[in-house]
C-alpha cells in the first residue's frame, strides 16, 4: 500500500487507466534483496518493466541487467547500467542481434542449444557463455515450459565444445519458473547444477559461475512464503551442495523488484446482468487483458483489487476488459467478490501491478490506447 | 497468393518481422460480399485492421464501419466514413465515450444491458439503439463467450424501455462467433431474431433493422466452406423466417475482408532440439504471441506457413515465438511439419495474416517492436 501512489492519484486525477510506479518501493526491494544475498549479483529482468525511470534507480543502486533483446540493453546503458553488469538472457537471438550487443560491450550470453552456442562464437568470439539448464517448474503461477532449456547431458556436450569454438564456458543457469511459490524448488535445481559444475569439472572445465534465475514472488491475492524464506532456502541449499566453496553467483528478479511498486487505476465501465436468472454479475473495467493485464491469461495471476466500497456486502463478479473480444474476462472461475454497491464510475485499484503489465499492452486493440504508466 | 506481395518483399526487403497487406485483395473480398448480399449494408470491422489504407479502400468502396471504440470511429470518418453509416457495436461503453461518438455524428449503438442502454439515453439521446442477443456460437473457432449479449426475455424487457427513455428501439444484432466455420450457425440466430421481431411487434414496437454481425471466415490451415454457402445459407434462411418481407440488414465482416489479403514474412531465429533423444525441431521465428500472432492463444487459429524448402522431406516441429515467456509458443498441439532443410536465418512466409495481428501486438514486450505493416 503505498500512500504517496494515493497522493498522486487523488490530486493529479490522470486519465484512466493508468498504472503509478512509486519508485521508492522499488529501490527498497531492491535493496531487502541485496541485504539477504550479499556477495549475489542481482540482475534485474528488464522485461518485467523497463521503464527508464526503474533502470536509473536500480542502476544508481548498482544492480546489473537480465537483458531479453538488443532494445534492453540499450536501454540498460542509457540508465547507466554498466555493459560488464549486463546478461544477454535470451537464448533465442539472431546473429545480427549478439553483434549489436557484443558491439555494445556486451561479454555475457545465454544460449540452450548448439545452434545458438555457434551463432554466439562467430557474432561475440571470446565472451562467456552460460548454458540454461531445463528443471523442474512445479509450483510456478507462471512456467516458462519446455521452450527453454536444454537437458542435463547436452549441456554437458555444449559446454565441452564452448571452448574449441572460442567462447569461455563460464557459468550455467536455470529457471524454476515465474511467481514460484515453492521456496524449495531452488534447493533441486542447485543440487543439479551441482552436479553439473562436477561432470564439467571431470573433463577439466570450471565453470566460474551459477545464475539462479527468476521466479522470486510478488504478492498477489495468494499469499506467498515472505522473500527470507527464498533467500535463506537458497543460501543454505548452496552451502549444502558446493562445500568447497561458492562459485559467482547471480539471480535474475523482475517481477519481486517492480511488481509490489505499482498500483493500476480502473474505472468500472459497466455492471451488468444479462439474464434475469443471472446470479452473478459482470462487471467490466476500462482495462483488461490487452491493455495490460495479459498475466490474467487462464487466470494466473490474481490480482487484489480495491474498490471504494470494501467492507460493505459483496456479491460474486466475473471482471471483464473493454473490449469486443470474448478472450478479454479477466477472472470467471477464481471467485472473485466485489461490493453490491459498486457503481459504474467508481474508481478501483489493481494493486502488485508493476510487473508485466504496460509492455504487454497492445499498440492499440479495439482502438484502445496502450497502458499509460507514471513513475513517482 | 499475391503476387504483389512477393514482388513488393522481393524488391523492398523490409526489415522483418512485417506484415505486407495488399489492398487490391481487400477490395476484391468486399465487391464479393457486396455481390453476395446485395440490399445488405456491410459495415467493416474496423478491429480487424483499422490501417487507414483499408479503412479508405472500403470507405471509397462504399462500406460502413461497425467501431469498437472512439478512435475507431474517427480512424472511419478520417478514411472517407460517414456517421450514419457507422455503427458503434461495443456493448461496453463509458458514458463519455457515447457522448464523443454522437457528437462525431454517430447515431447507432449497440447494448446488451439495462446499464449500458441508459447511458446511451443519456449521452446520445434519439439515437438508434440495437440490442445484442446472445446466440450459440458452436462451430467458432474463436468464440466470444458470454461477455457479450443478454438473453431474449432481457432483451426483450430492455427494447420496450428504450422508447421511454428516449431513445430508437431500432434494431437487433446477434453474433454467431468469430472465424465461424459452420454457416448453418446463422439459421438459428435468424430464426430467434425472427421470434424477437414478432414478440415486440405485439407490443407494438416494429423493429427495423436486423444486424447479422460477424463470423465470416478467413481461409487458414483447415479449409472452410465458400464464402457462397454462407451468404446462400443466410438468404434461405431470411427468406424463410422473414417471408413477409426482410427488415434492413446489416452485416460486419472483419475477418473475411482483410485476413487474406496479408502475408506476414518472418525469419527463422533459431533450431533447436534440446536433448539428443528430442524427436521433435523446436522453430523459434521472429514473430510470436506478442508481435501480431496473437490468435495462436490455445492453438484457436493454425496459419499456413510457407517455407523456402517446401516439398522437400519434412518433419514435426514445435513453433515458437522469440520472446523470454513460456506462453509463447505458437503451436505444439497442431502437428505441424516443416522441411528438414529449414535453416536459420530463412525467411518464412505466413498467410491470411491480414486481420487481428497488428494491433494485437505489444508495445515492446522483451523489448521487441510491434509489427510493422505494409499496404500496397
Amino acid at each position: 500500500m503505498s500512500e504517496k501512489i494515493f497522493r498522486f492519484l487523488a490530486e493529479q486525477r490522470p486519465d484512466l487507466p493508468c498504472l503509478v510506479v512509486d519508485l521508492d518501493v522499488v529501490a527498497g526491494k531492491y535493496r531487502a534483496l541485496a541485504a539477504l544475498l550479499p556477495g549475489v549479483g542481482i540482475y534485474y529482468a528488464v522485461k518485467a518493466n523497463p521503464a527508464p525511470e526503474v533502470l536509473s534507480v536500480l542502476a544508481g543502486l548498482g544492480a546489473g541487467f537480465d537483458a531479453a533483446s538488443v532494445t534492453e540493453i540499450r536501454s540498460a546503458l542509457d540508465a547507466g547500467g554498466r555493459p560488464e553488469r549486463i546478461s544477454y538472457g535470451s537464448t533465442i537471438k539472431k546473429r545480427s542481434e549478439i553483434a549489436a550487443a557484443y558491439a555494445l560491450g556486451v561479454r555475457l550470453f545465454a544460449f540452450d542449444s548448439q545452434a545458438e552456442l555457434e551463432k554466439i562464437a562467430e557474432a561475440a568470439p571470446g565472451s562467456r557463455v552460460c548454458c540454461r539448464i531445463r528443471v523442474s517448474e512445479s509450483g510456478a503461477d507462471w512456467p516458462l515450459t519446455r521452450k527453454f532449456g536444454c537437458d542435463f547431458d547436452m549441456a554437458c556436450d555444449l559446454m565441452r565444445r564452448a571452448g574449441g569454438l572460442g567462447v569461455d564456458p563460464y557459468g550455467m543457469m536455470f529457471h524454476v519458473g515465474s511467481q514460484q511459490t515453492k521456496p524449495e524448488q531452488w534447493d533441486a535445481a542447485i543440487e543439479k547444477s551441482k552436479q553439473f559444475f562436477d561432470r564439467l569439472r571431470a573433463d577439466g572445465i570450471t565453470l566460474k559461475m551459477l545464475n539462479l534465475g527468476g521466479g522470486l514472488p510478488a504478492h498477489y491475492r495468494t499469499e506467498v512464503p515472505p522473500i527470507e524464506r527464498y533467500t535463506q532456502e537458497m543460501q543454505e541449499s548452496l552451502a549444502r551442495h558446493f562445500p568447497e566453496g561458492l562459485p559467482e553467483l547471480l539471480i535474475e528478479p523482475g517481477r519481486y523488484i517492480v511488481a509490489e511498486a505499482g498500483i493500476i487505476q480502473s474505472e468500472v465501465v459497466l455492471i451488468a446482468k444479462k439474464s434475469a436468472k443471472d446470479e452473478v454479475r459482470w462487471v467490466y473495467l476500462d482495462v483488461g487483458k490487452f491493455s495490460g493485464l495479459a498475466e490474467t491469461m487462464d487466470e494466473a495471476i490474481e490480482y487484489v483489487i480495491r474498490t471504494p466500497h470494501d467492507g460493505g456486502p459483496a456479491g460474486p463478479v466475473i471482471l471483464a476488459g473493454p473490449t469486443c473480444d470474448g478472450v478479454d474476462v479477466l477472472y470467471e472461475k477464481a471467485g472473485y467478490k466485489l461490493p453490491l454497491d459498486l457503481a459504474i464510475g467508481d474508481r478501483v485499484e489493481i494493486f502488485a501491478a508493476g510487473a508485466y503489465t504496460t509492455t504487454y499492452s497492445t499498440v492499440g486493440f479495439n482502438g484502445l490506447p496502450p497502458l499509460k504508466d507514471y513513475y513517482i
